[in-house]
């Protein structure tokens, strides 16, 4: 198992850097005086398709081969990554099919069409997604594109802590949230090469924390029953992301659901941004660890910004 | 009656310019697809206290005579002029005594109290909170600082489109949102200054049109039991600002409350930031008026982003 370093992270932003948004980082002088820390949030929920997802997707698509690119990419998912690979694809001009749960809500639906990808639909099965993906790769040769599990995507979602890094000098800690750990693992390695000095500390909902568990034991700890709001994180680590996890990695903290929502209202209230609730259990693992952060700089990887509005939690 | 001239709003810009924020202007590709003109919004809504207001107020409070500000300040306000009002007072040093009906809402006395201002009860009518405040008047000699219809007020206002047209050049229309005229009436004198060739055009809800009729008819209708989702949008135009209005707006356009809502839904769900209703009245008069504003280069200033999150109208 081959495991990128960060010159692989350099040049994935030199190949993605003219089709991503190089996202603002953003300080909330009312929060930072709540937290009695320094935030620096690296706000990703402005990113194309609104979230992080893009960077690793683009970077994937770019890389393949005019050969392989002409055989199209494929992903079974029905989130942030699905509408990532569509526009990434589209934007190279290529096939992208997306293999979906017929289950699916509709608003994604719309959204991943809408950026031109075709869509499959399956049962709403891990099994019948592997499998109806399989036989897409079996008659048209496209490239799989793993949502976190993927060097080039490792490498791509590694871009937003490069940028950060780039424009905030000394941070103490860089957090991010951990799901499958795409932008995790890409976040430790560009933090520990730039700035080796600083910890990484990655955030896990309570209600899901195989991750947690998983860094705890030294393996993989599938992630059963999860249940949090932080709808973005239900995943389990990958073997790829694992590895550098364990390598590059300081500590993983957990939230609960309530200062999940605390967080992320807070966030919306103050800042006047919108966030997804993944983004913000990061600030909901400092509300929990005070003692810990107290005049800290830290650097937050706000990860992206895709919300039901009529869904809120407050 | 003294008018302000554009000369007077570029001395309280660089009069306020070390306590504002020189607030951002975004863009965005899906909504100037979806409208077929290409917009830049500046983005009052991460003003400090989430709103314009901080200008006005702030540049009342610093052009004060040192003997002046020792007496402080005053005004009848629940909304964001109130906050404004309490947090530029506290930046130099002096008090701000606000007038608020015992009814108000508790988020907005908790906001006003926290930047420290003195708050007042009264009786929730006009007529109540006008002699409560003309008592401390009298008691104090404070001075009063009305929301909108004060000379130094609209030269504070007038800054954001003093900063947005410094940023874009040759746009063709600039809109804000009209209410008591404040906003307005700065930002016509900015744009007729610094950029003549470009029209400037009102946006006002059509179940509050009183400065719609106003400017018809050339005398200001009281704006009487007005109906809208966009409440810092509610009060009647001032002499002053009207003075303003009638010589420099080209045209005030109004929008029905389903388009208020649905633009106000489409800068949350593309753009992730966060605004309040008064701030999408200029995208819904575009909605309502598409052909006359196709292929267009328009400067929207985004008024504010203070809403109450548990009463969201989607």
């Amino acid at each position: 198992m081959v495991l990128p370093t960060f010159e692989d992270i350099r040049t994935a932003h030199e190949l993605i850097k003219p089709y991503i948004h190089q996202t603002p980082v953003l300080t909330s002088k009312s929060i930072n005086a709540l937290m009695g820390c320094e935030l620096f949030f690296k706000c990703e929920n402005f990113q194309k398709v609104g979230a992080f997802k893009f960077r690793g997707a683009t970077n994937a698509v770019f890389s393949l081969s005019d050969a392989e690119a002409a055989s199209g990419v494929g992903t079974h998912s029905s989130g942030n990554h699905a509408a990532a690979l569509a526009l990434a694809a589209r934007m190279r001009g290529i096939q992208a099919h997306i293999v979906m749960p017929s289950s699916a809500p509709e608003i994604k639906k719309i959204a991943v069409a809408g950026y031109g990808a075709h869509i499959t639909y399956c049962e709403p099965t891990l099994q019948a997604r592997e499998e109806t993906l399989q036989l897409l790769v079996d008659r048209l040769g496209l490239t799989v594109v793993h949502p976190y599990n993927n060097f080039k995507v490792i490498c791509g979602q590694g871009t937003a802590a490069l940028e950060l890094l780039d424009e905030v000098k000394s941070l103490d800690i860089v957090m991010c949230p951990v799901g499958g750990g795409g932008l995790l693992s890409g976040t430790a390695l560009s933090t520990k090469a730039l700035s080796p000095g600083s910890k990484v500390i990655a955030a896990e909902p309570k209600g899901a924390d195989d991750a947690f568990r998983s860094f705890r034991d030294g393996f993989i700890h599938p992630s059963v029953q999860p249940k949090t709001i932080a709808d973005g994180l239900l995943t389990s680590l990958g073997e790829l992301t694992f590895a550098i996890i364990q390598k590059n990695v300081d500590e993983i903290l957990t939230a609960p659901e309530e200062s999940i929502i605390a967080a992320m209202r807070m966030i919306w209230e103050r800042m006047k941004i919108i966030i997804e609730p993944s983004s913000a259990v990061p600030l909901a693992v400092i509300m929990e660890n005070r003692e810990k952060f107290a005049g800290q700089k830290v650097g937050i990887i706000l990860s992206g910004g895709n919300v039901e509005l009529t869904k809120l939690p407050f």
